[in-house]
């Protein structure tokens, strides 16, 4: 039999028909149709889904992995998430937790192109947590988030992203506000010796992102923030062939209403598909993360995987200067801090503030 | 005030604390930051995100409407759906149920293109539903799909999909596939009479499918089918505006069934960004869709709505002959009747059984 991809579901069901309902879901994520109906001997032995296990979770729930042909996914983005999820995720008694992918297939999504290693040493070379901080809210003018950049840069930050929700609006465009922005990014830089970086929030279709990139490396940038179940995993997929000098930091927003893991969907299919660092909402926000599946989640982003580069975990949503030593602490070097509203919260004291954090994180 | 869109939630919450969650989450899905941070006037004007009602349906539920900024969007539709629910799709107690949006905005996205009349008068003329069958399972070669697709077209039926499981797998890639399958039902059809269409499932990046589509119509086809979550929405707009010939018809593949509500998804959002037909699952199936559910997607996808044309519904997932008189009844005659896996069931009987359900479909 030709390689399988292992998927990881979790079913409700009454033990009686556990067993019928997952053929039933391996018939749904392959061949979608009555299994007594096919007559073609490929379709039967290498096609068709496979129930490979089943294990009672108790409470109703069962683990159920079903072994999925490499070859119906084609190493293409979007594929490979309809035939993990696709039409079963709209039953809403199963649940996608994880998924195991054979080693031809993370060799064909190829995964980060910088990775943990090569973004670090491009960026400070020092073993610690990368430093960041984002601009909002959406509505300022360029002027505004270029005032708010300068300011922030000047703390020493590594990292300055936009907002996810900076796009193309009419009021901060990409073209009016990443050119402002870098601008005064610069300016700060030059005073504080620290070359903080900063990833403008690509979006649109596959034709915008290419014009936003090519304008993002014209002005020096060589990193980005996207959201790829927004913009699509096939345009993502697509631009981190396209730009292999450009680092990619994922950000999971829409990634939730799908009924997938976060662990497998940020941890492992971003990276898989070449995410060099992502952004999650991590434990002990406003987002209700367990600490389980964030340590699960950036296990999935570090572990060796098949010779695929890892990926830099930012925790987010509701961290704090409070909270630095523990992140660290949890989360380990090889990481990034990130704190957005809790910094911006102290406005006329901003600059000050970012530099506390820089040096907390700097510190023993 | 600027216009708003009003998006509709469902929260889980005590009836203490639902003021305070509603508030977070307008805050969530628009600044996203402390307000009291905020000093732009244009901003707390203008961008903020507004508590507009809540209502309690009871049982720790709560109905809320949120009113935001319509140039937040900036008529992109990745940002559509980062602004309804980017970031709360991973907060577990919302889900998001419904949303109106200005007329500014539906001019903006502009709607299908063809539309229910303009894609029935192409195809019949006469006023009764659509027939369609599909060709699976994937895993046939080229060869195996034609036949297959021959022996349905000599039943004499409207369309013929792919299902949404062809790709661009090795064993059937679409430059093999599609030319196969389209000559296949070009010489069933000019047996019958009828002019069957053939739907190709596109998929990939914007460039795998603009070049899917070019050749799709080299080849003389007018239709193809689209997974809009699985290419993601900004490609699906991004192609709509560029082939305004074409008929598209969205799959909801990957759409999820708890966090977002179908009948807007499907019905309201697809159609918005071009959709001509949507498949979706229909009550008395295997996805467990009700009939409330299936009623307001219809509803949604055929009422007036600022001028944009309608989208025709097929309901799927496990549709049988014996039910084409009540579907009928339910769905009206701007619709289309879907069977898959019931015909093919029917084996060597294929062609009959097709005539068989093309003529009910066509009878009182």
């Amino acid at each position: 039999m030709s390689e399988r991809i292992e998927a990881v579901y979790h079913i409700r069901s009454d033990a009686a028909s556990i067993e019928a309902r997952a053929c039933s879901v391996a018939v749904e994520q392959s061949v979608e149709m009555p299994v007594a109906a096919i007559g073609d001997r490929f379709v039967l032995d290498e096609i068709l889904g496979e129930v490979r296990s089943i294990r009672d979770l108790g409470d109703g729930l069962f683990e159920t992995r079903i072994g999925l042909a490499v070859e119906t996914v084609g190493a293409e983005a979007g594929q490979l998430m309809n035939m993990l999820f696709g039409n079963v995720s709209l039953q809403s008694d199963v649940r996608l937790v994880d998924a195991h992918l054979p080693p031809s297939l993370l060799h064909a999504f190829g995964g980060p192109s910088l990775g943990v290693e090569g973004w670090m040493s491009r960026l400070t070379g020092a073993r610690r947590p990368l430093t960041m901080s984002n601009l909002k809210p959406q509505g300022l003018p360029p002027e505004g988030l270029a005032d708010l950049a300068g300011r922030l840069a000047l703390g020493g930050l590594d990292l300055i992203k936009d907002d996810h929700g900076l796009a193309q609006q009419p009021y901060a465009s990409f073209a009016a506000r990443v050119p402002a922005v870098a601008a005064a990014i610069r300016r700060a830089s030059d005073k504080t010796g620290v070359r903080t970086r900063y990833l403008p929030n690509i979006t649109g279709s596959l034709d915008d992102l290419r014009r936003q990139l090519d304008l993002a490396r014209s002005l020096g940038l060589d990193g980005v923030l996207i959201l790829p179940m927004v913009v699509g995993l096939p345009s993502f997929q697509r631009l981190r062939r396209d730009y292999p000098d450009v680092a990619f930091m994922a950000h999971p927003a829409l990634a939730g209403s799908l009924r997938i893991a976060l662990p497998l969907l940020v941890g492992r299919i971003f990276r898989l598909l070449g995410a060099d660092a992502v952004v999650f909402p991590g434990y002990g926000g406003r987002f209700g993360t367990s600490r389980q599946d964030c340590r699960t989640l950036v296990d999935n982003a570090r572990v060796p995987w098949g010779g695929l580069k890892a990926t830099l975990p930012f925790p987010a949503g509701g961290m704090t200067l409070e909270r630095v030593r523990e992140l660290k602490e949890f989360y380990g070097p090889d990481s990034g801090l990130f704190l957005g509203g809790s910094l911006l919260a102290t406005t006329d004291r901003l600059t000050k503030q970012t530099a506390v954090f820089v040096q907390a994180v700097a510190g023993p």
